[in-house]
């Protein structure tokens, strides 16, 4: 069922609560892929509702970024939704979300703002306020549909790491599911951003995989060096790329890794013809 | 009955949110007066179960404030409590509340940010990320208790205004109940500060009602100019006294008022022996 108003929500919430039941909840912008797919059959099976919200978040994007061709597909995600069983889409307008004629700035909006250690590296180096606003928009979407659990993607590994956090610093009662990344039998992660990319940029996009596949690789065989590791990088890259990041760090607290073990992340983000692409794996 | 552990809290939270049962939270930094007591008898009377917090948070006090010497006294508190029919007494550590070792920066720890027009103002202006601190605390008591009413006294107005618009702006479900400031007969706010005044000092305490009745009244008369009316203070004025300010703001965004109305509330705050001392009254 496709639902628009925060109060609409509440009133099927408030039913589901009185008769018990677990709530599933699946944030997303929508332009939902099998990444997204998996997420929603882990929390049908998992939970006795699931609601997914589509949203695309106007405060978490920054200037100059891709808010408005972002891609919109309601009508298929609705349709790949019920097909997988979610008893509510929340669809709400920007209106809806955080009132008319606001401005949406932090002088005007109370904003959860996850702690500058863990934001002031990878993503959101380039991406200021990124994360405030995905914290800010997640706390929104717990408050009005108050799930049981919440199922984010290891896709954006550094937003799940952030938001697992929000919920131990404030207490929150959720309990967070990360779901691994879903790729294409190429390698490549899948991302509602890689509509972006043509035929030709896809090749290329298997460098990001490649990589990180391969450094998992040398650390298996024994290496734990991070520079010898990171050195493997380079015969990947080509000058349709331009490397972002490529950084070793701790799954729970984002430290850096001098040494590699079982709890460090590889992390990378690329540009390929103007499109940011990430990417990450689990050494364990 | 005291708890010390979030854990328990929870617990008893989930009985009777099981039963169906109204939750009312008085959030509180302890040395409870006869302010905090209505707030509690309000609850009592509103909700069918009523938590108290108890906790000297200590990310809302600034360098230099009165955190070590911020009177304690749990014993008389608890009992206080239980003579008015409160449910839990829930009196966490510090270590309870943020974990330990931990850097209680924005660093390291996740912030709920009130916007800065509402908290670059007033009490803000000199306490600068106390209201952080507070709404920070404020939300995660929400989490822990997941009450269905909040109570929150007029006295720390500014405080109440800024809790109320996270709760709109954070979708928060939860209903902001504002109680009146409840004052001594010869009209003193109540506050528990106002155990480090002398008896001398309580004498000169009394300046901030006067100038505030006397605003009200000759609002009612018919003065609306709000530098009229501000005049009308330096009378209640001597070497004892400090102002630091008295404004005139909108009761619901604290927007500056040229033109004293219904919707006025009047701010001051004073300093007397290097005690600092606020008050408020709303001009309806």
């Amino acid at each position: 069922m496709l639902v628009h108003e925060i109060s609409q929500v509440r009133e099927h919430i408030k039913e589901w609560k009185k008769q018990g039941l677990k709530v599933g909840l699946v944030p997303t912008m929508g332009a939902l892929h099998n990444g997204h797919k998996s997420l929603i059959e882990k929390s049908v099976q998992t939970c006795d509702k699931t609601v997914v919200s589509i949203f695309v978040n106007p405060i978490q994007f920054c200037a100059g970024e891709d808010l408005d061709k972002y891609p919109r597909t309601l009508q298929e995600d609705v349709k790949l939704c019920e097909n997988a069983g979610v008893d509510i889409v929340f669809a709400p307008s920007p209106k809806e979300m955080y009132g008319e004629g606001h401005i949406l700035s932090n002088d005007f909006l109370t904003y959860v703002v996850p702690p500058y250690f863990y934001t002031d590296k990878l993503c959101g180096k380039s991406r200021v306020g990124h994360f405030d606003g995905v914290c800010t928009v997640v706390n929104k979407l717990f408050n009005i549909v108050q799930p049981d659990f919440a199922f984010f993607g290891e896709k954006d590994r550094q937003q799940l790491i952030i938001i697992q956090k929000m919920v131990r610093d404030l207490n929150i009662p959720v309990e967070i599911v990360p779901c691994p990344i879903v790729r294409e039998e190429s390698g490549l992660a899948l991302s509602s951003r890689n509509k972006y990319l043509s035929e030709d940029d896809k090749i290329h996009a298997l460098a990001l995989s490649k990589i990180l596949f391969n450094i998992k690789n040398c650390y298996k065989k024994g290496v734990t060096d991070v520079q010898a590791l990171s050195e493997t990088a380079y015969s990947f890259l080509n000058e349709h790329h331009s490397l972002e990041y490529l950084e070793f760090r701790d799954e729970n607290n984002l430290e850096e890794k001098q040494t590699a073990d079982e709890s460090t992340v590889v992390f990378i983000a690329l540009k390929l013809n103007g499109v940011r692409l990430i990417d990450n794996i689990s050494l364990r």
